[in-house]
């Protein structure tokens, strides 16, 4: 079954820590009984089918309903949304997850063993835990992304377009961290503002702690994409400035030849009355000349330093 | 007569939910009438009669005043805005409409239903049903613009000038959208300011949650206007980057052939004394000149990287 | 007389609303004399001499002062500013107006007669009319603003610099009125907030409506700005565009023309010992050679998409 | 003595206001000594001894401390920061200032005059008295790079460089004004927050008005960044659009003469058998043959509206 | 030992001020037995050995977590992170070091001198001297920052790509230490607003000006960072007006000579009817018209203001 925790256990043990965690959420049945069985608002209902577009926390009278919501990257590279549903009550939490998350199932673990640390505490520390979780996935995203920068900078002198390409895409993946971890910061704010007994005293430094990092990590992001930025400014630039030395080059070569050109075709001519044709030293005086108007045109480029 | 529920029926029945639903608000003599009947402020009348630029919502002694406005995209793909008057009262509330409109019929049908759970609720929550219904509007709206947007991306590639005007329309649809939820989140936030007895504290949740949903569509719509304006970097740099490749192809071709017409134009002098002419290996020569020149541009080349 | 009412009736009937119009206030002497009558702070005295650079609003023991600003278009199609100064007592009011304005004129008529409803509201009430009419005035300008915007983008194909000098002029119009309207903006906010009787309750109302209207003005303004910015970006996107293509055109041409001339000028040379010329399908073939030569460039074009 | 009053007249006569000028910052050993006399706080003096990077307020025991900091124009065009330290008590009020400024002198003279009313007033009314003159230096400082600007906007079509280098100028200039501006602001704001009687109700008033001729100057200065980023926006697009002139017009003449020449360069070969060459009618035909592909071209341009 | 002060002493001597040095913090062992032997919080001591991303200050029960970073550039002219660690208490400090760093050993030098005046201040004192130090040492990187953006803007002109490699370096060093100064300024912010008695009243008004000298020092860095992009702009437009010059080279060289060509090219055809060849002043004539053609380019190019 899908259930981690059962039930009727939950009933049994009012004073201890509960926790279920429920998979499946697209399992409209099973949210409706859950949803009669801890009281839940409709809106809760309807947010943890469906799912939402930005994290957010929301407070009932007895409960916090908040949604997380992070970022795997798949296979291909792309990068893909998880989300997760909480009700944190003062003396239970329930999870809901579509499928198992790669980036929880180690804190489930060790919540399923029977002395774990983590089932002493109240359920506010599990969603710290897990909260804390999410926010240091975030801080690899970035510093992912911070590398991928690095490594891309690395190549923007390459002539090709590939680095446009992979321009472009970090900027999209910083954009959607950057939406996200504001999102965060919102939550974690909040979290911090919330005055219901779900959250204790002691929960609420370890809260001030993640929401730290949050900011730093937004910091971190904002930063990558103001490189981001600047490396496509960059690039921009010399993109203009390799066409520049690109369109010298071919006013140097067309500039020179093209008059030399000229002259050797007034010696092609065929008129009949060209005296010049006849000189004994005319090839040699043509040659001379075309020296003469290329050494002309190279001067003139030096005073113009284009060359 | 567009008159949905009647008028002497709303007397009657002091104490249950009366809606009212008007259209065509351009007839002043009858906005004027019913003005009078509700008592309505001079201000309020001049905003139902005039289309209003901005969507809002005013306070008054015992009623909100409430405008808001959404877009259409008509058959030729434009977008048009359409306007609701919203008088609510506690007890009763009236709509004001130009003419029948598709987004909001399918929730006018059900109020004319004699049963409907619709009617059971107070004039607030057949607000909030409307305002939310205009918040999920404008949230497909968005997502259209981000699949448009999506779509548009991948011809980016395309060399011709069409995507250039796409993104252009797309950058107007965004901005007439993120201004329309700018109004609508201020609307949102002054609702939960209110503090008339016209609101019922159930509903002030419900509100709670179609902010939420504003503000959401808000974040993306914003992200969809930074999505468009990378785009449009990553066209221009690419139209720069494929400038430099032809302008590259342009400055090979050109200075390896112009070099040997030239040297060809020598050898098509008409000149009587040149002695190179005469000799037997003279055109093999010269065929091997030219080929020695261009060999020493295409390294030229290669050595800058342009090949 | 510059005075449309007359300063000695003022004394006569302290309970009734009094308001004097001061056309020409360059006049110091006339101003001090006013200034003394009134009592009027030095400060204030200063800025009705003086041309202040913003739209302000200042408060003091029993009146408020008031200045108002705003753009009419002249002949030859530039911005010019006007401006007003206003007292604000609870029982009187004076304007002072460097000359007869288009803009005031009608209300200021309606003033003057006898038993016109303007007379019969307080001053407060006449000082809304007025910054009720010069914001619907800026509404106007931006509204034009928006046209002229319209009209231009129809004309950004048009491939001839006036566009551009036109968006500029354009992008100045904007600046210059959305300095104006925040500087209106900050106005109304302050008459909000004001605590003196001058502004009744009542009245209150109608600024409320008024700043509402300045907001949406302020809103609209900027929008123009962003599509000015977006039609820039855009027409110099096309500009690139369209370089592009003149370049493409240009590198097809010398990319097929200039190799094929070179041939030409081979079998122009005047070697005595070129085996080809005697050939008997020399020149067919020559001409095949061409034919070659140019079929596989423009393969090559073809191949890049870059025709 | 560079002293304007002197230190024993201040114990004298405790009830009149006293001021203090204190010509050569520098000077440690003198500034210590003056420190002790007032008992100022040694982070004080520091600010007085060393440049200080923004203007600013200090708020002590009894007294405030003020660094004003302006510019002035310099021979050669650039500008120069001079920098006044205030230390204002509700009772005396000193002066420190690096060396005579052009500024304040004529303010100073006023001063040393035995019966100024600048003289009557309190030392606080001589403050506001310094940083109206400040904030009006500014204004002056601005309305010069306006008027910089709008000589540049006249050049802008000229095609050489020395436009891009002023516009440089200025945005400097700007940019530097803005900074103190907004120091200045921030200056005023804390003037209006001071809670000590060293500033009077009555100045208070004053400090308002010089506030807000802070405000608009800030509003100018940035109104003049916001012109000169458009007009280097303008010019940019200039210079585009001049290369596309430029390049359409090589386009036209390459396209044109480039197969013309390759036309010519076929029947200067010298093939024994081209019948072409022994028609009657050959050179017309050929020449017509020219004049029909130049035709051509022309006609693909205008199709291309690139004439 | 890497211990400066002795713990035993510790205990010893209550009363007096107490401060202690910590080298190698990625020591764990040594960590946990500190913050066993000071009561640290578990999140304090998993920020001490962890580099953290930015500085931050924490407020405990008794005492202040504070983090503080800085940038030292290394031989190789880039920019190195260095962190401090420090617990703040009302009686005792402890600093905790990576390793021994240049910026503070002066600072710990004196304090390890028994009469040192640094000894005698409350650790709160000690904090101060080191946070106006860190701030100090910002301010001189950015004038660093600063200097070098000026060196660069004098090789702007310089037409080759190092200014564009040197700017990007310095875009990225001036937007380190922009987030820094950020976090720096609320680190000095929360400072000022701490509750603790760890702080006392005189030491705040020195954080007071430290907190003026971040500000300063983070204006400017925002004008460097202003600046750069200024350059970076004048930069890409200089590229542009050199492309447009080299391009009008280009076009005056190939718009004359490839008519003038076509022309010889005219006269070298090979046909045998072509009765100007036999003309007597065929070859002046067709010099002459060749001259004509080049003076009609030349005057084209003059009334388009080209040349």
């Amino acid at each position: 079954t899908p259930f981690a925790g059962s039930l009727p256990a939950l009933d049994a043990v009012p004073d201890c820590t509960a926790w279920l965690v429920v998979h499946g959420v697209h399992d409209l049945a099973m949210v409706k009984q859950l949803g009669a069985r801890f009281q839940l608002h409709p809106l809760v209902m309807e947010d943890l089918v469906n799912p939402v577009q930005r994290m957010k926390i929301e407070e009932y009278d007895d409960y916090l309903f908040i949604v997380l919501k992070w970022l795997v990257r798949n296979e291909s590279g792309d990068w893909e949304t998880e989300q997760l549903g909480l009700i944190l009550h003062d003396q239970w939490c329930v999870l809901f997850l579509e499928e198992a998350s790669d980036l929880l199932e180690p804190l489930l673990r060790r919540l399923r063993k029977k002395n774990s640390a983590l089932r002493k505490r109240g359920p506010d520390y599990l969603v710290y835990a897990i909260v804390d979780l999410v926010v240091d996935h975030y801080m690899e995203s970035v510093e992912e992304l911070s590398e991928d920068l690095e490594t891309l900078e690395d190549t923007l002198m390459d002539p090709d377009a590939a680095p446009l390409d992979d321009l472009k895409e970090l900027q999209n993946s910083a954009q959607t961290i950057k939406r996200n971890l504001r999102a965060m910061k919102d939550l974690n704010n909040a979290i911090l503002r919330v005055d219901l007994p779900v959250i204790q005293d002691g929960t609420q430094l370890y809260f001030r702690d993640v929401h730290d990092h949050a900011l730093q990590c937004l910091d971190q992001v904002e930063s990558v994409q103001e490189s981001i930025n600047n490396a496509l400014n960059f690039y921009h630039s010399m993109i203009s400035l390799r066409l520049n030395e690109v369109m010298k080059f071919l006013t140097m070569m067309g500039s020179i030849f093209i008059p030399l050109t000229f002259i050797a075709g007034i010696y092609g001519m065929n008129f009949q009355e060209m005296p010049e044709l006849k000189w004994r030293y005319g090839y040699p005086a043509a040659m001379a000349l075309m020296a003469l108007v290329s050494i002309g045109i190279l001067m003139y480029f030096k005073r113009k330093k284009w060359l």
